[in-house]
């Protein structure tokens, strides 16, 4: 059986390229005893990864030249000699840009497919829910009628992140770039407002006019200029997440900006940046999630790339700002 | 029986100059039921009260042209027709720059005089102290092992708040101005490395050197190109408390600095601004920090300026970093 993988070619130099990744095809080795082999439905595609492709300091190792890439994926077991895993089980773990992989069972997590279709174990009910949930929670810790800002609003995170700070009943200003995606985080996500970046070359004034009381609580996902602007009109102990920044990602040395710390003394704010691993109540939040789903209060939107050879296409993209919810790629 | 008292002549810019200030004479009114008459003895001068000068939005009202300027003070009660207050009993509030106040009780704390000297109540036992405890305690979390790094560290919080991290466990790094005061926070007070950042042009190599496990926590009482560097420079899961920013105090705009978002995103760390005020356990940490003064584990420095004249001189000097330790002016 021939398993094709994407292996790193080449650390980008600013923006992500195709040449950056090299398809390589090699025959899968049989199981032994313990493992089992699964093979790809979904593979999802996340800004974090080129913070791996990269070999500045990071959270996480990068991934060295001509290494596997890393990812999360939803996959089928198609052989097991691991008596926990059977054929025909929906599993999940970070099984790396390839077809086919082989596990024994570490770090799996088994996908209950009567929940939801099993592609959210890499969206909703994956990775970006749980980052959105613990934000919102724990580092935002959103309280009703207070004022909560979102970047990276149609994306993955963002739009989980704006309706569970909505949820609990925060005022939710969404800032997100081009019409298509102020429509859908309004009208499909029912946010209480948006800003268009894109059509806003102002957004200190977009952010008086949608936030009059100022900002309690910011989920950033994006950085740079628009993160300048909340900062500098934050409440009186507002709390600011730091998830991701992802304006900033191809940058090859940090953008200069006027110092926020002032801003953070004047209001008592705080500023913290943090990844879902730094927290343990999984099970506990995807039930609440997985609720929210079913009531109709959380909704979300899958953006599927069809192909396993569109992965390199598909994270570049996501750069670019083309997706709106999460994207996934399916595995043919 | 005249007053002197220093009113705010114009609103600074850039650098305070002594011709911001003016002063004037008047006569004490008589004392109504309930109040009190208290003559200064000690006036503080503190980094704070440049902000007070300054028309921008801080945390505290600012004080308007040809208003009293504000501060707090150590004086003793001279007549008295409040039950609770008797002549002779030494007092601390914020009385304003003058030599006389008339107060109804109202936010007085009473000073112990067999505790420590009295000009205290304005320094190690008194707001510099108790900013410099709760930073540490609350914001920082300073832990036993850990590394923690302090910028104005010869200053009246700092050398406090260096102290503290140390009886805590932690390894103290203070960063300051010249060698007299890198004597004086490693001789006199048991730093365990100093960084003389005017005779370091780069940080940076001083923090790699001085800390070599990284930070974990920072208490930042300076802002700039100091903090720039311990920002790049975090432990996973770092503390950063700003307590203050006295090196861009009197510039009229934000100055420009790579972003650090990025760091704190890598680090999982949090900066938080923080005020004194925002906390409550003050009885507690006034019986700390006085048990830790007996035993000799926790010293202080006070720079005395002689005559109530000097005011807007002793002032200024705080924002050249004239002042090793807590800087009072002595009213004759």
């Amino acid at each position: 059986m021939v398993n094709r993988q994407f292996v790193l070619a080449a650390r980008p130099e600013g923006m992500i390229r195709e040449t950056d990744f090299r398809m390589v095809e090699s025959t899968v080795p049989p199981i032994r005893e313990g493992e089992f082999l699964v093979r790809a439905r979904y593979l999802s595609v996340d800004p974090y990864m080129r913070g791996r492709m990269s070999a500045a300091r990071s959270y996480a190792p990068s991934v060295e030249i001509g290494q596997l890439m890393t990812g999360g994926g939803v996959a089928e077991v198609v052989e097991s000699r691991n008596a926990k895993f059977r054929t025909g089980d929906i599993v999940n773990f970070q099984m790396g840009w390839q077809e086919y992989a082989i596990s024994n069972g570490e770090n799996v997590r088994k996908v209950d497919p009567s929940l939801a279709p099993i592609s959210t174990a890499v969206g909703i009910l994956g990775m970006p829910g749980l980052t959105a949930y613990y934000g919102v929670t724990e580092i935002c810790a959103v309280q009703p009628g207070e004022t909560f800002v979102i970047s990276g609003a149609a994306g993955a995170v963002g739009s989980a992140a704006g309706q569970l700070a909505s949820i609990r009943g925060a005022h939710v200003v969404g800032i997100t770039g081009g019409p298509k995606k102020v429509d859908y985080i309004i009208r499909e996500l029912g946010f209480h407002d948006a800003i268009d970046y894109k059509a806003n070359s102002d957004i200190s004034a977009a952010l008086r006019e949608t936030c009059p009381h100022r900002i309690d609580a910011y989920f950033d996902n994006v950085g740079g200029t628009t993160t300048d602007a909340v900062v500098a009109y934050l409440n009186l102990h507002a709390r600011v997440g730091i998830c991701g920044q992802i304006s900033q990602a191809n940058d090859s040395a940090p953008s200069l900006a006027p110092r926020m710390y002032r801003h953070l003394l004047v209001a008592r704010a705080r500023v913290q940046g943090f990844l879902v691993w730094d927290f343990t109540r999984t099970e506990e939040a995807l039930v609440e999630l997985a609720g929210w789903i079913a009531s109709g209060d959380l909704k979300y939107h899958e953006d599927v790339i069809e192909g396993f050879e569109n992965m390199p296409k598909a994270l570049i993209g996501l750069f670019l700002g083309e997706n709106i919810g999460k994207r996934v790629v399916r595995v043919a």
